[in-house]
């Protein structure tokens, strides 16, 4: 299992990078493979910086062998031992406003007593809500999961809705997605799940940026985008299992904070205009809704 | 004591925010006071944004009652109980890369079971180094230090030293100060201190704008600076206990967060050129010094 999930995590990564530089016309993804030492593994980073579309784009796959930490392994109730795990794991953050930003991550768990699982998920986080773009991800990703278990996409829905929640702002991260983790029955239906859910990525967000790349924006919108990736920046550091678990277990500082935005901004108490299309954004944050 | 130390806290608050008008010249504190629901307590919140030095500065003030989380109860090895907190803390971010920002906190807790006790500490974070300005912020707290008990000033540098250390980066946030906590015997003898300690902030810090204010910089120590502040965001939301413990136990958002950075930037990567004014900063991150 575990060299086969390997082969098709870097394909897809391959595959996902050479659909995206199409997407953004003017640039190319930077490689770099990196290693651990001591034959701990490795990964391939694929960053654009400054692209046509692409403010920020990131695309990390890696295989590590690692030791658990204490609290992952009480968190997994296992005792402490060796954990393999692999992962393709993007974040794409558009220069305009406009165009969402969206994570995807697909991952596989193999601790040294045998138990394995997958987990993962995609999200998308809107500065400006279109709402038909949240119907069009919401409705692929449904498709996608109807064709594994129907009860599947409302459990990682709802599931993904809790995950990408920022407690102290009260507020989601974005319009969701599905998330899933600790799956461990039935490990070969699951792979068959996790790569319709790696190829139907491209299918959820390319119209999105195909829809939304000449809608017009300004110093206003760029500034929200800005407050608003603020929020991302506090999710990904104060909650994000995956972000924390790489920094605590040694993993490559700068393929883990990948992820965050090329730019963000505080401002104190920031609230915007009621009946504003920030406000609106800020209404559906604050209540999840059914988009599919 | 507790009355004490609280009158002793607001009066500071409002000594310093008089203090920075002066230096800011162009700016007034918006004043924001808070209480929780409940009656579990309230603060007061001062904030300059775009200022004539300081691009954010916050001073906060508060005095609450709360119950310990779990992980804070095994922290500090009590049974979870209700706990009162009090305690003043600013970060300045000044609007020019040649001004360091600074942090400043004293704080006062008290647990349902008696036990009482005092912390705090002040540092530094330049975003270009002159060496005689940590020079003049170790030596201040030194010898503010060194009328209480000469070991003190040593065991704090090096406590801070080792607390206000991004593990993932391998680099201390700045210059360092000092840092203390759970200082449990003799609290008359420690609110002694903690008020020379709030007393001699703006001597250590003040100088330092007034030397700087002037120094010449442009696009390029600008974005340095938005680099750097984006490790300031990294240590205060990955890290930094009482950011944390504020969000965790239910805190004012605004008004913990106000510690971040008014603008972040993070680039892949990034990597000053040899020999450049941004690598010799890094090179004293990387190995803290002796200053006083």
């Amino acid at each position: 299992m575990k060299t086969r999930v390997i082969k098709y995590f870097a394909g897809l990564q391959d595959r996902i990078c050479s659909k995206l530089e199409e997407i953004d016309r003017s640039s190319r993804f930077l490689k770099e493979d990196w290693s651990l030492d001591g034959g701990a593994g490795g990964g391939a980073t694929r960053v654009i910086e400054h692209g046509g579309i692409f403010e920020k784009a990131g695309v990390n796959f890696s295989a590590v062998t690692t030791q658990l930490s204490e609290m992952l392994a009480v968190r997994l109730k296992v005792q402490p031992q060796s954990a393999f795990a692999t992962g393709i794991s993007l974040v794409l953050h558009p220069e305009s406003p406009m165009i969402p930003t969206v994570h995807m991550n697909l991952r596989y768990f193999e601790l040294a007593n045998g138990d394995a699982w997958f987990g993962g998920g995609a999200d998308l986080t809107p500065y400006y809500l279109f709402n038909e773009d949240a119907h069009h991800f919401h409705n692929v990703l449904r498709e996608m999961c109807n064709l594994h278990n129907p009860l599947w996409y409302p459990q990682f829905k709802k599931w993904c809705d809790e995950y990408f929640f920022l407690k102290h702002r009260n507020e989601a991260r974005g319009v969701g997605g599905i998330f899933f983790d600790y799956e461990r029955e039935n490990p070969e239906q699951f792979f068959a799940f996790v790569q319709d859910a790696g190829n139907a990525f491209l299918e959820a967000y390319a119209p999105i940026v195909e829809k939304r790349r000449n809608e017009p924006w300004g110093e206003r919108e760029k500034g929200w985008q800005k407050i608003r990736r603020g929020r991302y920046v506090e999710f990904n550091l104060v909650y994000d299992r995956g972000t924390l678990f790489g920094l605590e277990t040694g993993g490559r500082t700068e393929s883990i904070l990948i992820s965050l935005p090329p730019e963000a901004r505080w401002t104190y108490n920031y609230e915007p205009e009621a009946g504003s299309r920030e406000a609106a954004l800020l209404e559906v944050l604050q209540k999840p809704r059914e988009w599919a």
